[in-house]
């Protein structure tokens, strides 16, 4: 239990109802697998998804890969020619095989890549819907698989009163 | 209405005066133009008076820019020299017309830039203001202007008990 | 005072209890200094303890880099080679001394560099502990170094009821 002593008006409705039941942050994972070392992956549908299933109307959805050889790109969904786009341009920037890192793992690029990139995005969330733009979409990158057990974290924030 | 029943003792006052006038979520859009193909806009006082205006003392500000060819950097705001870098360095390194999405927008370039920098930013708000260092300012990123029509999301976010 | 009246049953208790004596953020600072020009520096261990006495079980914890000069980046903090991988990766990309700032300050490629990497990462909180995976650590970015002030600012949210 939350307090050490409980109202005992009618308030306890209340206090039940609004402050236990009422959840302020939800949290699910999309579990994903990857074919290629190197592609981006729409998880937009995913996400989405777990914003409407939260059921806020309005807050803020954060969005975060697991895996310092990921990341998180916000990027257009409608063409398949920009995600290839993207793998194109950050494996020509950052090659694998010339890393200090590659002595261990030999993905010192796929580090570079991620960190880059980076694994966090915050999107509103606004009457119940995620705040994309119309061409926007939530892109898992992969810089080193394929792997069977990739994970993403999304965080429904409520901002209702 | 939020609950079923409503407590029906003093704590009504309580309940509609905290519970439901206190908002814990703001948002706002900032609407902007654009006149560049590539440029940084400081929207630093912008977002400053969104903050102020929500009577958030403790918190965080979400900062979204809308649109799959913008983003938002947090960069130097004093000195103009300092925005006409980043335009010119990603123009140099992500130069338009030679990427697969030209052949159906031909801004593949913008695409790419907008991906790398990314559309989000999260930054505390303390005692009231934009938690930003001094040199610090909130700069929308155009790389596919000049567009009539573009929007930043900010989201303030009350962390107060 | 936070409300004009109080309710004067026993939903006092509640009252007081539940929303002025619960925090739902909490805000702490990380002071550091760096030796070199450039560097990462490890800070996942402090970004850990902060939540850990924040009590939190199930929220946000925002990182967010102070100074133009400066960024925050999730990457993996078991091997020192990549770290240095970044850092050279970034000097080679943007140089300094070319740069139209260089004229002010001599350092416009720690605010090119500053804008790309950004401020600011969001990490989930589950459990009571810092969400990242098993590799991925916290790392402040100096690009303009040595300095002795600098800050990053961790603010953890509080998402249970």
């Amino acid at each position: 239990m939350y307090l050490g002593s409980v109202p005992n008006c009618d308030c306890l409705a209340f206090y039940n109802q609004r402050c236990f039941i009422d959840l302020r942050i939800m949290r699910e994972n999309i579990e994903l697998s990857t074919r290629e070392r190197e592609e981006l992956l729409d998880i937009t549908d995913r996400v989405r998804r777990i914003v409407e299933e939260s059921g806020v109307r309005d807050g803020l959805c954060a969005v975060y890969a697991h895996g310092a050889t990921a990341a998180i790109m916000i990027q257009e969904n409608w063409d398949a020619s920009v995600p290839t786009d993207v793998v194109n341009f950050l494996h020509t920037l950052i090659p694998p095989g010339v890393w200090l890192h590659d002595r261990q793992d030999n993905n010192g690029d796929a580090h570079v890549k991620a960190g880059l990139v980076g694994p966090s995005e915050t999107i509103p969330v606004i009457d119940g819907e995620l705040g994309l733009s119309t061409w926007q979409g939530v892109f898992f990158c992969e810089f080193d698989g394929p792997r069977r057990d990739r994970r993403v974290i999304v965080t429904v924030l409520d901002g209702a009163p």
